[in-house]
C-alpha cells in the first residue's frame, strides 16, 4: 500500500502560509530571528524523521511496550531511540527564549511539527511534550537555583519531566488531593502520598526523571486554596551528587492506548526520604498548573488531530487501492476502488474536514497564543489572550471528540480487515479515545467555555470572535461563496442569542440550569468554530482559482470540504441551539432509582 | 463495586409483556404449547447462569483467548465450559420445531433469552448462534440424508457449525468468490478454495465442526447467479466412520474483540479430497444465504443492544458509587457521587435510551417473524412480513451505531479508570464495533433500507409501518404526552415526504442521487423508529402510573427516557430529512485527487 505521509505538506503549507500567515509573526521582535525560510526548515526535517523512522516504531512498540521488572519500567531500546532522535533534532526547547536553550519558534509552528511526531507516534512525543510542560512551569514560577538543577537539564533532554496531579480519589476535582509537604529546617520539603495515571512516571530513557507535584503543606486549608505545587525529582543532588530521593513504582496501568509511554501509580516518600522544593507561591499550585494547562489542552488538540490524520490518510490510501463492488446498477466487468462508493468518500470527506477543521482552529489557537506573548501592543496582546483563552476548550474537545469519529470511520472503511489489528485503525482508534478524558474530560471543556470563558468580562471575548468571523464572511461573499456567507452569519448569531439567554438564565440565579446543556452549546460552537475555519480555507482557495491557480484539484478539495460542512453540520448549530434553549431537565430532574 | 445485572428483568418483563404483549404470541397454534410461564422458565434460567458464570469469564478468555498450535485452534477449557452449558441448557435448537429437536419457542423470547448470554459473553454465544444458523440451513435447504446427518447433531451441540463466505477479495461483494466446486460421480463435489473472517472455523470444543461454505460449481455463470451453498463438514462420514475432510487452517486473524470466538483464514481442499454437498439448487446459494440472513441480522442487532446494555449498567453503578467533586456553587464537604452531575446524567439517558430503544426494535422485530411464521392468518403473515422486512436494517445497525456510541460514553464515565483494562468498559466498545462490520456493513444496511425496503411494492412496508405509528400517536396522545404524539406525528410524515422525494429522483433515472444520503436517510429512520417506540413504553408507563401502581421511580424513568429523545434525538429527524433532500453532492462530485 502507498507510503502514509501523515499530513499533506501542500495542506500544511497551504494553512500556515496561505490561510494563516505565519511567516508575518516575524514582524513581532520576539520572531524577529525568524523567517518562513526557518520555520520550513523545522518542519521539512521533523516531518521526514517522522516519516521515514518515527511512524515504522509505532505498532511495534503498541505490540511489546514497557514494562514492569523488579519495581523499574524498562523501556524498549527501540522506543528509547526514538525519543533520543527528538531529542538530538534540539526538539524540547525550540520554542522557548534562547536565553534558556531555544530558538523562540512561534508555538503555532511548533504545534504543527509536533503534530507530525504525534501523527507517526505520540507516546515518544508524549515524553517530551511533559518534559517541555514541566519544565516551563519551572522556568516560570522556580528560583535560579531550581531552573539551573533542573530546568536546564530538562529542557537540553538529558533528564525528562512529568506531570503527577491525579490520585486514585482525586481526578478532576483537584482541590481534594491528599499528598503532604512537610517544611524541614534545610528549606526543603518531605513529600508523602500516592498519585496514580502518571505518565512517564518511570522509564529508564535517561538517569533522571523531575516530578511536577502537587501537594498539601501541612496546615495547608482545605480544598483547592491548600494545594501548593512541588519539583521532586527521582534523584536528588546532594553534596554534588545524584542520590536516591524516594520515588518509587507502585503499579503499572495498562492503558488500551499510548501504550509506549507508561501510565504509573507512584508512590512518593514511602521512606520518608522524598524531597520536594516548592515553586510558586504556597497555596496556589493550581494556578501555578492552569498556567501551563492552556498549553497543554492545545497539545491535547494537536495529537487528537493527528491521530484522526494518520488514520485519514492509510483510509484514504486504503479506499484507493481496495476493490470491491461495482458501480450502482453495474453487473459486470471488474471490481472498482472503493473509493468510488458514495458511502466510502462520504465517510473520507467527513475525517477530511474533521481533520482540515480541527487543524485549522488549533493552528489559529496557537498563533493568538504567539501573538498574546509576543506583540508590542498591549491593545494586540490582550485581545488576542481573549480569544486564546475563548479558543482553548473548542481547540481541545473537537479533535478528542470528532477526532474519535473521524477513526472511527478510518476503521470502518477497512471492514473487517480494520477490525484486526493485523492493520493499524484500530490502534490509532485507540490512542484517540484518550483524549476526550486527560487534561479535563469533555464535559470540564463544556463549563469552562460556558461557565466561564463565553461569560467573562461581559462576553467580551465573543464579540471579539463575531467581529473576526464577520471578516471571514465578508471574504466569503467577496469570492463567490454568498450562500455560505450567509449561513454562517446567521449561526453565528444563533450562538450569540443561545449564549445570552444561558447567560440570562445564570444571572437569575439557576446556574444550574445554564450549564445543564453545556455539551451540547461546546458541540454547537465547535461547529461554528470549525465552520469559519473551514469557510476561510475556502475563500483562499476560490481566491487561487480566480487568480488563475494551475492546482485545481488542490484547492477545490477546499470548496469541497467546505461544501460538506455547511450542508451537514452547520444546519447542526440552530438544532442544538435549539436544544439548549428548551432546556430540557429530563436527566437532571431524573430520581437516581428511574435509571 | 455493586454486581452487574446485564438487563434490568423489570424493564424486561415491562417490555415482553406490558409493551409487546408476547405472552398473546401463545394465541398461534404453532406457539400453544407455551404460555408466559414457560417464556420466563427459559429467561430466569439464561439470566442466572449469565450473571452467575458467563459473565465472570469474559474479562478472562478476553485475556486468554484461543490460540494457534500445529495448525489447530486450541480452545482455553474455561471457555469451552461456557459453550457446553449453553448447549447444555437445550438452547441452540430452542426455537425450532419439536420435529428437529426444538420447542418451538417464539423468535422473539428466544432473541431477548440470547441477549443475556450476549451481554455476558457474546463470543461463548457466538458458537451456538452460528451453529444454529448453519443447522438451520441444512434443515431448509438440504437433503433429508444431509439433515440427519449434519443438521441433527448441531441441533443436539455434538458439533458445531459455522459459516464461510467471505474471501480475501470478496466481502460485501459476495458474487466475486472464487472457490470452486468440481461435481463427482459419486453425488458428491470436490471443493477447492480459500476463505477468510471464518468465525469459529476451527476448534477443539467438540469433535467436528460443519462449514456453509459459497463456492461456485465449474461452469456456472460470473457474478452472483454462479453461486451455490455447500455443506463441508471438517470431518465427513466415509463407510461409517468419520475422516478428515481437508479442511484446514491457514491462519488466526487477531481481532480486537469477540476475542474468544477466533477468527480464521481457512483452507479447502488443500490436497484435493475436500467433499461438499450442494444444498438449495445451483446457483442459488446467495439466495439460500439470505433466507437467513435476516435472522442473522437482528441477531447483529441484539448483540449491539446488549454489548451497549452491559456497559450500561456497569456505567451507573460507577456513576452511583464514585465520589468526585461537589455540586455546582458548592465548595466544601465531602465529595457527592458522580451520578449527580449533569453531564454525567445525561451520559448514563442517553445509554439508556439507546439500549432500552434498540432492545424494543430489536425484540418488536423479532416479534414480527413469528407472526409472519407462525399465524394463521395469510394477511397478517404477509403484513408482519413486510414489517420484518423493513425494520432488519434499523434492528441491525441502529444498535450498532448508536451502541458504540453508547459503549463510548460509558468508558467516559469511568475517566482515566475507563481508559484501563483494568476496568470493563473498554472490552465492551471493542467487541461493540464489529456489529457496524458484519452481516453487511452500515452502508450496505442503508442501501437495503432505501435502495429495496422502503421502496418495493409501491411503498406499502412504509404505509403498514405510518398505520402503526398513528395508533401510537393516538394511544399517547389519549394519555397526556400531546406534544410528544404531535411531534411524532409530525416527524412520520417528514419521513413519509422524504421517502417519496427520494423515490422521485430514483425513478427518474438517477438512482445515484437518490442513494447518496442513503446513511444520513437510514439515521433519520432509525430515530423515528425508536422514538415510536420509546413513546410506545412512555404510554405504557403513563397508564400505569395513572392507574395508580406505586412503582413511581420505575415508570417515571420511562416517561423521562422518551423526554430525552424528543427533545434531543427527534429533532434531528427533520434536520437529516433536509440534509437527504438538499442531496449535497460534496463528496460524490469531487475528484480523486481532491481528496
Amino acid at each position: 500500500m502507498s507510503e502514509n505521509i501523515l499530513f499533506s505538506d501542500r495542506d500544511v503549507e497551504f494553512l500556515l502560509y496561505e490561510v494563516l500567515g505565519l511567516d508575518k509573526l516575524c514582524q513581532y521582535p520576539g520572531f524577529s530571528e525568524h523567517s518562513r525560510e526557518s520555520f520550513d526548515m523545522l518542519l521539512s526535517g521533523t516531518r521526514r524523521f517522522a516519516r521515514q523512522k518515527l511512524l515504522a516504531s509505532h505498532s511495534i512498540i503498541d505490540q511489546d511496550p514497557p514494562y514492569l521488572k523488579n519495581g523499574k519500567v524498562i523501556v524498549p531500546a527501540l522506543m528509547t531511540e526514538m525519543v533520543k532522535a527528538i531529542i538530538d533534532m534540539d526538539f524540547i526547547a525550540a520554542s522557548r527564549p534562547e536565553s534558556v536553550g531555544g530558538i523562540d519558534l512561534p508555538i503555532s509552528v511548533y504545534t504543527m511539527a509536533t503534530c507530525y511526531l504525534m501523527a507517526a507516534n505520540c507516546s515518544a512525543s508524549g515524553y517530551t511534550g511533559l518534559t517541555l510542560g514541566a519544565a516551563h512551569l519551572i522556568e516560570k514560577f522556580g528560583t535560579e537555583e531550581l531552573r539551573e538543577r533542573y530546568m536546564k537539564p530538562m529542557y537540553e533532554g538529558r533528564w525528562l519531566g512529568t506531570m503527577a496531579l491525579t490520585e486514585p480519589h482525586a481526578g478532576s476535582s483537584l482541590g481534594d488531593i491528599r499528598t503532604s509537604a512537610k517544611l524541614q529546617d534545610a528549606g526543603h520539603y518531605l513529600i508523602a502520598g500516592s498519585k496514580i495515571f502518571i505518565s512517564g512516571g518511570d522509564h529508564d530513557i535517561c538517569e533522571n526523571i523531575v516530578h511536577m507535584v502537587l501537594g498539601r503543606i501541612d496546615g495547608a486549608p482545605e480544598g483547592s486554596a491548600g494545594v501548593s505545587l512541588f519539583v521532586v525529582p527521582k534523584l536528588r543532588m546532594d553534596e554534588g551528587a545524584l542520590v536516591d530521593n524516594d520515588v518509587s513504582v507502585a503499579g503499572l496501568i495498562h492503558k488500551i492506548g499510548w501504550k509506549g509511554m507508561p501510565s504509573l501509580a507512584m508512590n512518593y516518600g514511602d521512606e520518608g526520604a522524598c524531597h520536594g522544593y516548592l515553586i510558586g507561591p504556597a497555596g496556589r499550585g493550581l494556578y501555578c498548573m492552569f498556567q501551563m494547562m492552556n498549553e497543554a489542552r492545545i497539545m491535547v488538540g494537536a495529537n487528537g488531530v493527528s491521530t484522526a490524520a494518520v488514520a485519514y490518510q492509510e483510509s484514504l490510501n486504503y479506499a484507493k487501492e481496495r476493490p470491491q463492488g461495482r458501480a450502482l446498477g453495474s453487473k459486470g466487468g471488474p471490481q472498482i476502488n472503493i473509493v468510488e462508493h458514495a458511502d466510502v468518500r462520504r465517510m473520507l470527506l467527513r475525517q477530511k474536514a474533521i481533520v482540515e477543521g480541527g487543524l485549522s482552529v488549533v493552528i489559529a489557537t496557537a498563533k493568538y497564543s504567539d501573538i498574546a506573548a509576543k506583540s508590542e501592543d498591549e491593545g494586540e496582546r490582550a485581545h488576542a489572550q481573549l480569544l486564546l483563552d475563548l479558543l482553548t476548550p473548542i481547540a481541545k474537545s473537537f479533535p478528542a471528540e470528532k477526532g474519535y469519529e473521524s477513526n472511527t470511520l478510518a476503521l470502518q472503511i477497512h471492514g473487517g480487515y480494520g477490525y484486526s489489528s493485523e492493520y493499524k485503525p484500530e490502534c490509532w482508534l485507540r490512542e484517540q479515545k484518550l483524549n476526550s478524558i486527560h487534561e479535563g474530560t469533555t464535559g470540564i471543556q463544556s463549563l469552562d467555555l460556558l461557565g466561564r470563558k463565553v461569560m467573562s468580562q461581559g462576553g467580551t471575548a465573543m464579540m471579539a470572535l463575531a467581529e473576526i468571523v464577520q471578516g471571514a464572511i465578508k471574504r466569503s461573499a467577496a469570492c463567490g461563496h454568498t450562500s455560505w456567507a450567509t449561513e454562517l452569519g446567521q449561526a453565528m448569531q444563533t450562538v450569540g442569542k443561545t449564549t445570552q439567554a444561558l447567560g440570562v438564565l445564570g444571572m437569575s440565579g439557576d446556574p444550574a440550569a445554564m450549564l445543564r446543556h453545556s455539551v451540547d452549546y461546546l458541540d454547537m460552537f465547535s461547529t461554528l468554530t470549525v465552520a469559519w475555519q473551514l469557510l476561510e480555507r475556502a475563500s483562499v482557495a476560490k481566491e487561487a482559482l480566480d487568480g488563475g491557480s494551475d492546482e485545481k484539484a488542490f484547492y477545490e478539495g477546499k470548496i469541497h470540504t467546505a461544501e460538506y460542512w455547511f450542508a451537514s453540520e452547520v444546519p447542526r448549530i440552530s438544532l442544538l441551539a435549539a436544544i439548549c434553549q428548551k432546556n430540557d431537565s429530563s436527566y437532571t430532574s431524573m430520581d437516581v432509582e428511574s435509571f
